[in-house]
């Protein structure tokens, strides 16, 4: 099999690597021709086989993958089929299938999870799309998934929108597990009784409840840095996990765990927080409660 | 009616002011012999009227007052009163009652709302004990609430602890309700397209639904300084919101606003969050993403 | 001054019953013929004097308020007004100002606050758009907002959305409040030792911090029905405070109490809850603790 | 070796049999004479080696644990151990530890993880106390531990006091990690387009940030129920979820993730919530919102 990839920064070359070492075939191409193999997309969609070509698409979000989807739409033929494996947003992903079916392209999106780990590990894969095309690109997601039983590194998760509608998900809970682990660890750093904090955690990492990958590299960063000394408390966000905060409530669903940690990481990238300087503005108008002036204030 | 006051730090000595005001005789005594009425606690007892004293406590909750409920059970006779006006926790109040009650003296325990605006405007009052001793009580309670309706600023709320544990719900809902505006004000104050940030919140004062005494109050702190540049975002918590959750915690009361607001302010404190340093070292883990170093590292 | 009125449902009705007691003339048009003081909207604007027209519009957010606003740009003239006095969402208004301009008619748009009381008390008013065009309709906001000074009552609070955009948060605020007072109502409920819940929360109205109109009425509410027993714990969420938390993810602020109220109505209108579903299943696998059969299982 | 074991409900029973497998004779006590090794406690501790007896006490918390805490004390003779390996509250270890140093007994707080599993998988523990006595009792600790590297599954966290407060806050993380999984799933059940929810939360089981041990067991649990329909959405909380919360206030650290997980428990359990009948009391007083009656009213 011989697949194109789009896009060759960390994630897409990574997956180039590990896709080359399942012996697929892999012509990748990239805006900045020191890391490309072709010199334009085009010349990529020529390299591969008309008519039954994959199209793998690594990109950021947004308007660059969509202007990629629009440029596949003007190269590519009936038959061919457009994998979007970016962090889309679902809401895009039936705009992309219905440009690309008007030129008889397939599609579909694939959620990816695994960071940098993946070219080691394997990704876990969550794809939408009907399941023919699904089943034409099967030798591409089993060499990205981890090795195992498929079901458990892949799934086909519904139609069009799903891939990365379950990834939107498997992101805010990313954000609400690690969220639970920060908190457990502030409590244990505040008590004195607890002497070993990172060998605490690292004798989670077997038997107990709490065991998962997340705290395995929770403790690696504690067994670097015990007191995490060299680190900031400032947290961005990618984007997922707003977009699942909204779509809970498009929905009506009750998240207040994923909410409380999307938030936690707003305040954490403020300076001074205006709504607690009007707390603390409150307080002293009412009870004459001694506040602190602001910096330089 | 002559009665004795202990304690005369800010509340205390608007208190004393207020009762004199309304005919109200007062002995106060405090340990600072700068401001206070006479000598010692024995010499305020020996002023009053032996078995119909009534002796209002307004000292730290806590050990203070503990020690002065201990002294006065001493000092007292059958048919005296002490009624505890502090911050204290409701639990505290059956201990006092029954030492109390070992020598006939009668107990209530008064919340006490109203901050330094209660010498004008009249202190809301909520009294636990029996019917008899607050009856008895009746003329201290009305030269303190506010003028209008008596149940309109004053309730026997129930047994001894019920005025105290009433108090506690009222500053648990207090921390809610600030923290809504001090919210609500972030928004406005986000947003370029709201040009009178302070003007909006006056213009809530009258007809809308979220008006209140402390949307006004939030006003005048904007009028004195629109951006809040003067303060600092550090907000203290004056104890009662911790109990606040640990009882709805005992009671199994689901408390996610009253909680929120509380682990706002312990945020507002922390210098850098060990939480969300742990929370940037995982994203750094897994994803490589970027953070910041902390500061000086 | 005389004006038109589109829309007469329960608030519009009210609107133009508090206008013509000010003395504006007010033609008021209604799809449903039984209110309406006119057949058509052609004949409502006819029966205004053009190129000086004020029409309020006061009809459901959405497709019904844009389907208006079209419909009254092919009827008005240049140097007419519109006024969305709606719940519509703030980014709205720009593209109704848009259409507007293009026929030379000017845009405000207006928040209105006060609900079934507004008829009696007035209506809190939070307006967007230029100043000479807020300055024109300035006897309709005198005449709906409460008595007593005008920045009491009334905003121009921004460019055209700004007043959609205070409302907005004015009503996430309201979220807020409603739950802080809701949770200290159940934590007295939950509590023996306060025997008057009800008075408890009335003794609140004067002199105490949390003292609101929200809080008068929910002491209105318990004192038609102490325990709320005629009434169920299903709470409808209007849109706004779904609108006030997406527009907080999106300008990254922290909303931690606003969301929980959101979450805690959604949460209400839940017959069984999928999410506690998966805890329970969860307890259950590793635990073997036990859990209740759904009902009917 | 040859220790006692107090306790012999299923955890006990488990450990047990798990100790005896790894070739550490246990002589076990039960009042339940049907499961009990011996008669009384009193024969329990005449069966071990006087002066170097170990004495692993897994009995419920609280009161239980206190009582045969103090009748060990009366038993057990200088150079002997009690390890505490139940749920006690860490603040109990203290008092426990003085008690037994009175007689010259050891002590150590040994928290437990692993559930019905730890029989086959072996137990995480985090263990309290001086480092000697950790080291007496250690092929006991390493007969109950996973195998694999003793720090994976096993802690000397820190003094008395350290084992059970890691285990306090293991099982608060655990309270958080369970919900976010549970909101993840609503939010996957939620959407249409996904049609496979047991399908995708599988294929996050290798290979994915977010895999862990709970969403092996909550796709175990999906496997058997796919929309969990045989189960309620009733969940328990153990106290150990409160005790971490209530610590987190004492220590003013923000726990707002795991305070949402404990509440959404609670409310999990409530038929109508008080609060939520307030806030929809609210909405029909401001605003003549429909409201729903009470079931039957």
């Amino acid at each position: 099999m011989h697949i194109g990839l789009v896009g060759l920064g960390k994630m897409g070359a990574n997956m180039r690597t590990r896709l080359r070492a399942a012996g697929i075939e892999v012509t990748g191409y990239d805006r900045d021709p020191a890391v490309s193999d072709v010199a334009s997309l085009a010349d990529m969609v020529a390299a591969l086989p008309a008519g039954s070509r994959i199209v793998w698409v690594m990109v950021p979000a947004g308007a660059i993958t969509h202007g990629v989807v629009e440029e596949l739409a003007g190269l590519l033929v009936a038959g061919d089929v457009v994998i979007d494996g970016g962090n889309s947003h679902f809401a895009d992903d039936a705009a992309h299938a219905e440009l690309l079916a008007g030129h008889g392209v397939g599609y579909l999106d694939a959620g990816v999870s695994g960071g940098v780990w993946g070219l080691e590990n394997g990704y876990g894969l969550m794809v939408g799309g009907d399941a023919a095309t699904v089943e034409a690109a099967m030798p591409v997601f089993d060499a990205l998934r981890p090795p195992g039983p498929r079901e458990e590194g892949f799934v086909h998760a519904g139609a069009v929108g799903a891939g990365h509608y379950a990834k939107m998900v498997h992101n805010g809970i990313e954000y609400g597990l690690m969220q639970a682990y920060a908190e457990g660890y502030e409590l244990l750093a505040a008590k004195d009784v607890v002497t070993d904090v990172t060998g605490t955690m690292k004798a989670w990492t077997r038997g107990t409840v709490v065991r998962s990958w997340l705290l395995e590299l929770l403790v690696r960063a504690l067994e670097d840095d015990p007191e995490l000394a060299e680190i900031s408390d400032w947290v961005e966000d990618s984007g997922e996990g707003r977009w699942t905060v909204d779509e809970a409530i498009e929905s009506a669903v009750p998240v207040p765990v994923i909410s409380a940690a999307l938030f936690a990481r707003f305040a954490s990238r403020q300076g001074a927080s205006p709504a607690m300087k009007a707390v603390a503005a409150l307080r002293q108008q009412f009870g004459g409660h001694a506040t602190k002036p602001a910096d330089g204030a």
